[in-house]
């Protein structure tokens, strides 16, 4: 974490722990960087899992370790490594996974399958097997630690540590999810952004959790974007271990089945604004709301049109409402449009409707509202009833130092 | 022309005037800045027009009314504004169009339908009509000026002069085509670049200029992006005087159809790797070759994945050799792709290859490559038979300067 904070951090939150989870870090040095960067999380035993992964065409191999893994829903281990994401790196890398999965599941008695590996980092380099392997050891025996230490071990250029929690009652009693998650750059993921874990006391049916994870992603990591750039490591997996007691939650009639839904929606919600609050060189929270579009689908589209625009999101960091880079980017997204029906407002303020400027509009508010630093933007098409809200972040000076000023 | 002018400018060419051709400037006065921003072209009678517009779903009126004309096929005068697009201004800025339209046509004794009107600038404000008047009437008494004055004139945030130039022999004449354009930011043509302007001496029929015109554009505007952002006004006219007298082309059976064909791809060419060297903050020209793809219209789009990757792009800016973004940039397309057959290079040198990094590439070549202003950048996807070219430049603190670091 060598850059300054963002200026849209938040404090990480207190957490409590989760029954069945127990956490370790350890140094791998998988870079030249005295920190811990190996996470080592193991779960109780009849610990389900469920799992979004990118949607990359050049996956790393630990996503399809992951995906693989998935398809059985039992998890008794997970293992986080930051600072070489291990994408791109043919057998040599296959390999790192497979001797990672098989030490753990080693020590802790169960099958490789049982165990979930993600890594963030750098693109191209091996995993190296010897530092993984020490790290392991390292974690094995150390003392156990808390969110916040993982969330630190799992970042990379992240600027805060990232994390957030919420209840549900379930079957009459109350279980806790906790989440963290990691940024900051490389973000525009296709179905998950780049590694984000989810803990639950819960007792939960793979299937069903599986759905409701499926769900929770797309309201919330599916509509959030940096810069465009979809990781070759995207992945959010939820683990629950069960140990709330509660009766297995199977399907939608389950009792409690739609509180723990709206927790998981919830928190996924929590995690993906913070990934954008930490987006490299974000000065500013930008939610950009998209209605009267063709179709849902179609209002997501436009929104991202938006959200990815360089124009639009230099714009926001100049605190200038130009809306005629808004109309750009709907004009340019290809979905249905009418130019002679748009509308376009900054926070409470319409400044462009039926197809032109608003004359006269106060601009007070606009300035104002442009000065903060969570900014919205609603744009409504006039066409028909789809609608959908994504988040992104300004494009600033610090994106281009963070990621041009620098040699990898 | 505020800015300084890009490194990877070039000097306007010499270039030869076109007989039924005449080039007037003026100052309208759309901003207050002290510059023609008023062209005023006249062309001979029997002159022939084709050209590809903005796919836009939000095109300025100016789009609305090429596209109708150019159903007629016959041109007499162009008229190009600058300091305004005059985009998204509802019937105020439709009224503008039909104004000039009607004055022009007056003035040249001709149908509106005969007048072109392109207008690049500022988007939301109508174009004022009694500026656009005055500035016609001067235009219309002034003395006739050259290529250059008017690729001056055409410019906003252009840091130079665009223009080329090129010959062909048909039906034992000596065609001459010149074309002038403008860039330089929201550049991703969809089917044009912002505004750009052919002329030529040749005789051609209107459907015969406009299959030529579009098979041009394909390889050329539309391989060519600066920051993904397609304009509302993109343009590009093709007018053919008839002045070299050879007997018109018609159809590929023309004597002389080949060798025209050539020379309009051979300047649109050239046109569009200008408005690249002077996109917003350019410090290199970047070349994306994409090979081996599963067609060529995947191709085409994973180059245009990896031409808009602000993280690729960053990585150029900063002479970093980072394939690990290309990787992503490919992986994020959407289109088919195996990792593992995957291949990267930059300039000659080979750096990944199998999926994965060629051990023991020698980086001096390529270190040296990256410090030029010209850059390749190979991809062979190895899965079949497609093939892409295209261009952009890098993503610099400039670009964040221009559009950021202002309030328009």
């Amino acid at each position: 974490m060598s850059h300054p904070a963002s200026p849209l951090a938040l404090p990480f939150p207190a957490m409590p722990p989760i029954a069945g989870v127990e956490v370790r870090v350890a140094r791998a040095r998988y870079k030249t960087w005295d920190r811990c960067d190996l996470t080592f999380v193991t779960l109780a035993a009849g610990t389900t899992v469920a799992g979004v992964l990118t949607q990359s065409r050049c996956p790393s191999p630990e996503v399809e370790w992951c995906r693989k893994a998935l398809v059985l829903g039992q998890a008794r281990a997970l293992v986080v490594n930051a600072g070489n994401s291990n994408a791109f790196t043919g057998d040599r890398g296959r390999q790192a996974v497979e001797a990672i999965a098989a030490r753990t599941a080693a020590h802790a008695g169960c099958q490789p399958s049982d165990i979930f590996v993600a890594s963030t980092g750098v693109i191209g380099v091996p995993l190296p097997i010897d530092k993984a392997e020490a790290g392991l050891d390292a974690a094995f025996t150390s003392d156990l630690c808390g969110w916040e230490a993982m969330a630190e071990t799992i970042g990379t250029t992240d600027t805060f540590s990232k994390g957030a929690t919420t209840t549900a009652i379930v079957d009459g009693r109350t279980v806790t999810l906790v989440g963290i998650i990691k940024g900051s750059g490389m973000i525009a993921p296709d179905m998950a952004t780049m590694l984000g874990f989810i803990f639950t006391d819960a007792a939960v049916d793979p299937a069903f959790l599986q759905r409701a994870m499926t769900a929770a992603n797309a309201p919330s990591f599916s509509c959030i974007t940096v810069d465009g750039d979809t990781s070759t490591s995207d992945t959010v997996l939820a683990f629950a271990t069960g140990a709330a007691g509660n009766t297995a939650l199977v399907d939608d009639e389950s009792a409690g089945a739609d509180a723990f839904r709206a927790a998981l929606n919830d928190l996924c919600h929590q995690l993906a604004l913070l990934v954008v609050r930490d987006g490299e060189g974000a000065s500013k929270l930008i939610e950009i709301a998209v209605t009267g579009a063709d179709s849902d689908r179609s209002a997501h589209r436009i929104a991202m049109s938006i959200a990815n625009s360089p124009l639009v999101k230099t714009a926001i960091a100049g605190e200038d409402a130009n809306w005629g880079r808004i109309v750009m980017a709907v004009g340019k997204a290809g979905e249905p449009a009418e130019r002679d029906r748009l509308a376009i407002r900054f926070g409470d303020t319409q400044v462009a409707e039926g197809g032109l400027a608003l004359s006269g509009y106060d601009e007070a508010p606009v300035a104002a509202h442009l000065k903060g630093q969570e900014i919205e933007i609603g744009v409504d098409l006039g066409i028909g009833e789809g609608k959908a809200t994504v988040w992104t972040c300004d494009l600033t000076h610090g994106y281009i130092s963070i990621n041009a000023d620098y040699r990898s």
